[in-house]
């Protein structure tokens, strides 16, 4: 790169806004997609999530794994089934699902995180009964009817009891917690991580929920990639959920992003992982990337 | 059992004296062997940490989980080679160790905890850097010489950072801690529970460590179970481990405790998992059950 | 007591529930009749304190000292004479009974506590103006009237004080107080302790009262001991009260038992305390024993 | 009195130096003599301790009792017998010294200064294990011999365990300290209040030790009133003691100011509590009155 | 002063209910006049805080200057207009009394308390925004007509912000504090210093506002010193000043007392600063000097 | 500039490091020349030193401002004398001297940072006696003799009473520091602000002194701008002051270094103020701007 030091200063004071605006402020990161995959991505994720705690926030991290449960699975010898696009989970499955997210991902976030010079510290569902389930009621439609279909282990959010995450951050700490659940009698759940960062979020009374995604952000017809939408409001979000606008994969975000912002947080922010930097991007550059959902807005669809 | 609560209230307050000894005081748990396995002595370990809690101590729990990984690694179709007993650990052993670690066994043992009313939360080697490992030199005998094996990601603990731990015994969680570790380039690496007990103890200067193991003990002569040692002191054991007195298996035991008592633990102890409510019995009871060893003693061998 | 080892764990982890259930909260215990005279009882007693103490609870005493202020004024040649029950108290009488109070019996009972390994402190309701007292309005009938007679220093509980007590539990002291009070202009009164620990109970908004009596509890029909009671609700207490169904030994510790409820106290415990340990047995066991005043319950007179 | 006001606040304004030199300082008070009996002189005794509390001193009262005591046993028709000086204090009489000082004196102490708006707390040698005492080997001279006397419960201080005194300090109550102690068995002693008060000031790193008493403070020549002391140093006080150049009243109270300073207290005063306000005199104005002793000192005997 | 010892301690414990009283209170000091001018007022008024400060007592000190920025003025050849008693303040008038407020008055007032032994702050309305201000419209009548004049940097108080100023007092240091404002762009503001004292006294919610002033009191009739006011009651001052019926120099006395009351300030006083030790007079003697302003009162104008 | 929001993302990462080698870290900063005169550069050093605050330092700024007394002097119609560079400083000079440093320079500096969101406080050194000072003692040859003058309050730094820095820092405010001193007797003197800096950053332990000059930065021969030195060490620092080998205007620079470091202090830089942003460019890149002084170093002369 050929910018100049005095450039580079002006750069840094140009993010000095968005570092009064944010400091001291709680943001929940869902990360997910090719930034976990892709190793360069990766490390651009965790230099993101660095320099935001060392400008003064408060970042929380939460992840996915659906491709590495599948990859797992898969060398096991073990096939899965999905209804509706949710694997059927079994108690082997779960078994391997928990490994996967709590022994292999989420240990080595945690572990690229503290080689970089912070304290990371790796939550799962069941540490301090963070995450309480209960099994997720899938319906399929068969012979034109709504049917419920038991699909083992899949879990929605019952509750969070946030005072573990609480304790990690005013000690410094950046919780990574992966999406796993725990119900009252101890059965382990698999929780998609978009619902449970939404969860989080307003558990914590986030500043921000930011999710990585490997899309641009939402468009009103999303086939065409046409009408991009920058900015939804809280009650287009929810009319667009309701009336059954979203495509299949935009579901979760939406709603988690409804979820957060519903249990008190300020904004959500659905954003291309897929670009280098993207977390940066959107906290300390004018530039709109991605699609922002917000309590109130004068945006129409 | 037909004893009356009259004689209940007797048992109560003989208990007293040890309640008054340990109060505060913080007791690291090896857990591991039968008591891991045998639900129903699963469930009165789990009795006797909570016990422990509400008796005013702080329980620190440190597991292990061989036969665990062994299983794992037979269901993926991996052969497992040993080099002194010590298996060869490549790196994908190592990452379905972690699993089966940190995603598996620990969980599991967070999960009953929580379920019992206490508030367990599940630490590795990685989390705050928890344990610094550095490669373990493996020797072999060849052709009457000693030789150093490569054995793959087989750790030794290199460092404790005891805060994170610290912080939550302040906060009144009981950690449970996997036994893997993490060197300053990121590498996993498996170190026997055993030790990582024993440097957890030595790093708390804890009041006791208690190894649950499947053995009542040290016997001066193994084979034929004679000549059984209730105490031994400091010196004793480090002249057997000097001398290569011990049997094989007791070798890690008596390191271990070896390394709790030079790093300023007070006691530790080897005892008989297989005997239900082990902790207790060692605890709250005059009866010295296994072998303790102390930093001195009258008693020789 | 040939009761085993594991037999003894085994209690210990049956006692684990109520450990649980009273963890943190405050007990307090009115001291008095058969248990404070007899020297094994006494033993008890406070074994049962420490226990609860080192159990984790905040055990508060109250203690009485009828008898031994009998005593000391017929050494001193003092004769009294008795008003519905009530000694007739001159300031003479009242400069006794504090003595015998403060600097006798809570001195003892200080002592008894200390000698076993905790650290009591002594409180009388002059320490930090802790109870406030009134001249308590006797009442006879004279001529079929009812008559108001002043009978002396003989008071009831104005105000309860309790921070002193609170600095005094959140630093791990004991607090035994004797039942005196003072009024605005510094007049001493000697006070029933039944009422001031109900009082006390009220004022701390304690977990449980439990009234040591030398009676099984409260029968419908005293006299025959027909009818056993074992749980009373408030609404009963109250009735029975006001319409002058109790046995005069019963109305104060059923007042007290109310009054604590009243004022926020969970439940009320009329004990006998000529069993030994009947404090330990009432908290640690299933055994129902003596009655309870709850705020709430399904049994009817 | 025909003060001016302008006058008052110049004597105001006098006192200031004062009140920066002991501000936030521990001033021990040892309460006696003619100063607690009458009822005018007690009165401005109380004045004085509160006028220091709200000047921002830590003042800690230790009272005496003997007059009362001998009265108590009197009216008990208790007979005492002395040797040297000191009571004969059989169990019995341990009892009434202990209810005369702890229940009696102590209560109306605590009483007479809350009655003033200050929160007085009463302690006595057993709450908390404050005073720990040992038997005091009296000694009498037969036969021109010197030989042991057992005169039962009068103690000597062993050790003070301040922690109580310093929580009540520190949550702003003043301490008032009854003379007695304990030995570990639970038996209790009568100790000289001189005694307590200067091992109290030690154990506090008192900045004043001042004790009150019916002499105007020390004469060379006790007798003819010649030669009066208004400075001592610890030196010269030692050396009085070791040659026996006191006046028999006179060695409990220079011993305890050896004591104190000894201890670590920066200053003692023997003061005459015959006149009203002496203690403000002593500390608020430049009348040295009575004798100090100072650790170093310009004058000689 | 021929005031003996006894007299003066006497003296002492007469203040002490004013001691009592006022302990942990905060007492906001108008400084002004004579009594800054005056060497010898100068330094009994630093005796006055410092005694207060020992006494317990929080002092906030407000300070004036007008006659000091006319000095600098002149002695720089500037000449001052003034407009309803107003100085017309243009930026270099503005610069000139910062200068001499915050630079020179300020650091005076400091110096005289630190070299008094307490730890005084100097603070002015920039520091930490302590006094957010707007600008004063002033009002002349022109042609019989009602006309707004731009006097320049002269300023109302918009708001105070307290917390550097209870972070002083909770650190034990005293406020010392220039009458200058700020707005929301920078600009500075000179602010008559009683209403500046008048709204820091209800932004603390003072105990008492103290204001030393040139004159005895408030007199119903001013000129001819006739029916002189004691107390006012905050209804009556209220109406004096809406009716108009004050002197001019009385009006930001009387105005400043008024928003000290309504903002939650116990007591407000008008106090002659020529007496020596006016304040001490007013706090700690029964002698009501000046006029008081209370929030409910007997006496009608 | 035409620098992409992708390459500003770049940017920050690469302060990366910066922020997190003094995060948490105290960084004086001594304020003056050019940068405090160009409005442009003011602007730019108040973003640089809120950039530092929000990137986890905690920046003091000590400041100077002989020019503006020159011209506050002059306005008066005050001449100044000199003496080897020092301004005589007669009583009248240093009132002047004071209202400029404490009442303008010092206000505005506050001003500016908390317009920009921010909290700082203005402190001279008065303040809490923040800095006592002594007489400079002036030397002049004279006859070819060194001879000692008396140039007034011109002071030397005796000692730096750190508290009230601290207490601001702990508390998140930002202190600006007048460069003037008070004497035991409450003398005001004025000094040069580069020793008063460098006192601070000594007394602070600060991690880095920063000195913003009118200069490059240290030349060998500074005549003709060769030999520029980019690190110098602290003996070669210590070797060059005692052998006269600075220019005249880098003397005190180069004292104020070394007396940082011999304090504590962990590093001191002479940095060019006439550079936008030159403090984000010494803390921020790799870019050497200017001369450091460091405790050891391999460059020699």
């Amino acid at each position: 790169m050929s910018i100049s030091n005095m450039e580079k200063v002006a750069v840094l004071t140009e993010a000095l806004p968005y570092m009064q605006e944010f400091f001291g402020k709680t943001i929940v990161i869902k990360y997910g997609g090719n930034a976990m995959i892709n190793a360069e991505l990766k490390q651009k994720v965790v230099q993101d999530i660095i320099f935001m705690k060392y400008a003064g926030m408060k970042p929380v991290v939460v992840h996915g794994g659906g491709p590495e449960i599948t990859a797992a699975l898969k060398q096991m010898g073990k096939q899965s089934s999905f209804v509706g696009g949710l694997r059927v989970t079994d108690a082997e499955t779960m078994e391997v699902a928990e490994m996967v997210l709590a022994g292999k991902i989420n240990t080595e976030i945690v572990n690229l995180l503290n080689r970089s010079g912070v304290k990371a510290v790796g939550l799962n569902g069941k540490d301090a009964n963070l995450t309480l389930a209960k099994k997720h009621l899938a319906q399929v439609v068969e012979n034109s009817q709504l049917k419920e279909v038991d699909i083992g282990f899949v879990g929605d959010v019952e509750r969070i009891n946030p005072e573990i995450i609480n304790m990690l951050l005013d000690n410094d700490y950046i919780p990574v917690i992966a999406p796993t659940g725990v119900d009252a009698v101890g059965n382990s759940y698999n929780i998609n991580a978009d619902y449970v960062a939404g969860e989080i979020a307003a558990a914590l009374g986030a500043e921000k929920l930011l999710l990585l995604t490997d899309v641009e952000g939402l468009y009103r017809d999303f086939k065409n990639r046409a009408g991009f939408v920058s900015t939804l409001t809280f009650a287009e979000a929810t009319t667009m959920i309701a009336k059954g606008l979203l495509d299949g994969g935009m579901i979760p975000k939406i709603e988690s992003c409804v979820r957060a912002l519903a249990g008190g947080a300020a904004k959500a922010h659905i954003i291309d992982g897929r670009l280098p930097h993207s977390l940066l991007l959107e906290v300390f550059t004018t530039e709109g990337i991605g699609t922002e959902v917000v309590k109130k807005g004068s945006e129409t669809l």
